[in-house]
């Protein structure tokens, strides 16, 4: 491998970008040339696991500097505070990976209707792509800018690609039952992540008004190329664990529906993508944990269709996929720093 | 109240037995008489938080002994068990509360062909009442034998029975999306119970195959009374924490769904039940732990009506509501030993 | 038991608070007559858990209503805050059970090196009495004001009170080594209590500072009666649980140290505290968590005598203590609503 | 580097086993040839989150097909499982690294003493090299055949080792506080470590005979030189968490003692070690989970030494080093596949 290219951390306090970095600590194609953080510290004092394992502080944002130095931005911002930043690297010619949600959806009003923000970029709107590489692996290797997907998105779009593409369930049948591990709240405390609070507790949040929700529904429906949308129920549940999300999903067949030609069907469509793993037992997150794989499975139960879908939010779910995109943009194998 | 009447724990080294024990210790109409176990061990050694608590050791089972003894026997033995002790205590007159499965399902051949065992008391089957007090309210005191619910068919039938009662969902609908605490596995090491194993994890477990669907189906068949079967889809999954159980139910309503109308419904049915509590917020497991309450919420999502129940597996889904069944049986208030 | 004595609840927004309201519904002698926060809400809004158990909204703190209705007030306040009210409340006659640290030391020197703050209220600490039942049970009745223990307090006085009033130590050698649930670190949101930061981890914290070290040095002093004073080190670690703390503690002894006579000793020192259970096993914090014990062992290993102790933070370290303090006021039974 | 040597995972079953498959599948200098397991399974069945990671199934053990195939055994198995196969595995010329206690006691009869058994094989507890690279990293090159560490042990020696080498406190002074994940307890299905008997508990267990004493003893009495015995006072504690040890020491100085003084003799005494890091933060189980290093600090309290270390105990603790040992008999960097 040649040189390692130059990239940045934009946002480096959160859990994600603390999983990216140890990722891209691994990879022999980059390196990490520049981190920003709100908070002026050392890489290490924001995130004491990475003692002795880089020497790097954090700087305030400058598209110029960061251009300099750095091929490659990864954002792990907070929605709007992403589209503030994102004209400024691409007209210097930085490619972004952007984590947040600012780039996900592709009608600007969709996003304000959700997050409650007019949006600000629309040609970064146009130029984005999704960055999904099971589904749109042709289209990130050229891409500028990568609209990395939402962990509840990745896992439940995943674990219904199939069966959309294929046309086999009826698209306004579909509950998603969703269960996440805490960390996928993010790293600002709050009473509701408050550990006396949510430990030793499981409850549901945010019922019917999830953001996810348009953004499963936008790309299930370009899977199925039809034009009829895909609609889904979405609750997510909050579960006393670090990490792992967890989607049972139910859906109604449009015929008979046979477990054994499901799985084969998954086995088929998941054959060239190194991380989705189709299996036949019932996994758990922990399988999965700390690692870039998502693993799902199907089940039919009195005619229904069940999928249970799971990874790791913070890897495959974000930091993990992210180098996944970057690999493709790279030309370098799609697991590099991965496995 | 009178002189306290003379009560067994049966099969006292289990988690429901422990709760239930410290449930009785404070109720002022009963006494712990007798109490067995395989393991001759005495009270304190088997739990040791009831150190200074109770002065027993666990006893041989032993029918007339208990008769001597005891007016009430509470049964905390696998299934199969109870069935096989129930008969000798029924002769000699001991009311039992059977906290096994052996009595719940009314048909034997469901029985047996959800535990594969044949059933061998029919008697007992045809004089058993379901000891869920919130529906079965009239029947319960002058029973002599209570088949006390599954900890997640309470939650569930809870969940439902307003919706049910009033004909306002498709019976073929209803999806249950289920999570227990581990306690609810009960108390006997398993791979799958070991910490390292179902720590920081979660997983579905026994897809389309768990023994509380039959139970369901049947109670919820009986609330509807026109005789038109209600058929659950039901998924129970493991999650890590000590107790409590979370459904979040799903059906389609057979008109428009309001959910203000639908909380009003809820209070309205259950308005003469202390402990479940309809709540306008979305419940935790954690605000009903280590109490007898059972917590509901309904909301409408695209059309269709989502119901968050919770509750205590071990207490409202064991030994709390067995203590109810035992007030009610007593003639004494429903809430005694129980707030 | 005569008409029910109204007690307030000051501060009724933490944790302590809400175990000590719930701890209140169930003693006939009282009745919760108003409470204070803050947050201006209604007592189950702010916890959820007592919906249907008490209909109470929070009122501002106002010594006069307080007076008319009260005749005891907890204080949960952070420290100063208790002291800012309490003279307030002895003017007007109301006896005050502060669960603060304010009225803790005897020396107003020794606050404000360890708080720094000067304290403001020599009266009050003249009156007060610290009320640890199980060693001062007999200034306790007739106190106006008494000094509820911190929970690490009580865990190592406790542990340590035998040893020390039989000179059996050397009082210069105990190390107490402490372990305690997240939820001793109260109610507000901080990073090192947030979920993902604190779970699946462990860390010590406030190494050779922490608060509570003059507690138990003052207090064991006391006991120590010859005025040799008692110096411990004190090193408190954060434990991924909810509830529970537990101290390990080494000691030299003055001469040779036998296993059984200590746990004689340790038995006869507490023949009649209803609450300290001297065990021979080693103890778990599940044991008595959730209840007012605390369990005691000692042990002697290689020359040095070990003694382990648990309690639940919240009860016996806090409201628990707080209500057999009541109680001892009340001049009912100790164990009323405790048990 | 050149064709990839042949390894064997000996008791593939295990954690310690789980997270060693993990580590050498990303290290280039080695291939998995062969793993043994009294499970006659595929490794990804075994370990589900192996999935489409190895193809390998378990086989019985045989000397003969492991010699052809594997230069190098690490034995995963149960103490006097171990002597009893590695003399067919020396003979044979196979170099075994092994994680169980069998060849750590260089005395035979201490080792009968903790271990209740006899010890088999004289040859080899000659042979052995205590495997900790950072003291003994000249010894272990050379080496057929490694006794890998405990995992208490490496964090208490790890965290001890300066202070004894400089001889700077009373070796009879020191008490280790050891709080370790339940994983420490392995992957056999017990009641101490069933979920709900551990989870939101803790406990001290084996006070005064736990077999990683002698082991410590011997080590840092190595470390001291001039034969005057270590003898520590050890407490291992079971903490609600998956991994993670974490050594809380006091230690009685000689003379005065100068925390940053101290600071600076750590970071000198490990400059070399590069999963050794000294720290001036409280470190936290956390920062070291699911990496090889070992955090370190150093405080002073009232006169006393603290030491405070941590290391993930089936990583650092035994998966981890056994790599580390590897990667110094193959002449490879320390840190390969390690970071």
């Amino acid at each position: 491998m040649a040189e390692p290219v130059g990239v940045a951390v934009v946002g480096a306090s959160g859990y994600a970008a603390r999983e990216l970095i140890q990722i891209l600590l691994r990879h022999p194609g980059v390196k990490i040339a520049m981190a920003t953080s709100r908070q002026d510290e050392r890489l290490d004092a924001l995130h004491p696991s990475l003692a002795s394992r880089i020497d790097l502080a954090c700087e305030p944002f400058d598209a110029d500097r960061m251009a300099e130095r750095c091929k490659f931005a990864f954002l792990g911002l907070p929605h709007t505070a992403s589209m503030a930043i994102v004209p400024s690297l691409r007209e210097r010619g930085v490619k972004v990976i952007d984590l947040s949600a600012d780039y996900r959806l592709a009608d600007a009003q969709v996003y304000e209707d959700w997050y409650g923000h007019a949006h600000t970029d629309a040609a970064g709107l146009g130029e984005a792509v999704y960055g999904l590489p099971e589904l749109f692996r042709d289209a990130i290797p050229p891409a500028g800018l990568i609209a990395n997907p939402g962990c509840y998105t990745s896992t439940s779009i995943l674990a219904l690609a199939p069966l959309v593409a294929e046309d086999l369930i009826d698209r306004k049948s579909i509950v998603i039952d969703a269960k996440s591990g805490v960390s996928g709240a993010g790293r600002s405390p709050k009473l509701t992540t408050h550990f006396p609070e949510c430990n030793e507790s499981l409850s549901a949040y945010n019922v019917g008004r999830h953001r996810h929700t348009p953004e499963i529904d936008q790309v299930l429906t370009t899977v199925a190329r039809d034009g009829d949308p895909v609609e889904v129920i979405f609750t997510p549940h909050l579960i006393p664990m670090d990490r792992g999300i967890f989607a049972t999903i139910y859906a109604s067949p449009k015929g008979p529906a046979v477990e054994h030609d499901l799985i084969e069907l998954y086995r088929s469509f998941y054959a060239d993508s190194p991380f989705v793993r189709v299996v036949t037992h019932l996994p758990g997150t922990k399988d999965s944990a700390y690692t870039n794989f998502c693993d799902i499975t199907v089940r039919v139960v009195r005619g229904r269709i069940l999928v249970l879908a799971c990874l790791d939010n913070l890897i495959k779910g974000a930091s993990g996929v992210a180098v996944q995109n970057l690999n493709l943009m790279l030309g370098v194998p799609e697991t590099t720093a991965l496995l």
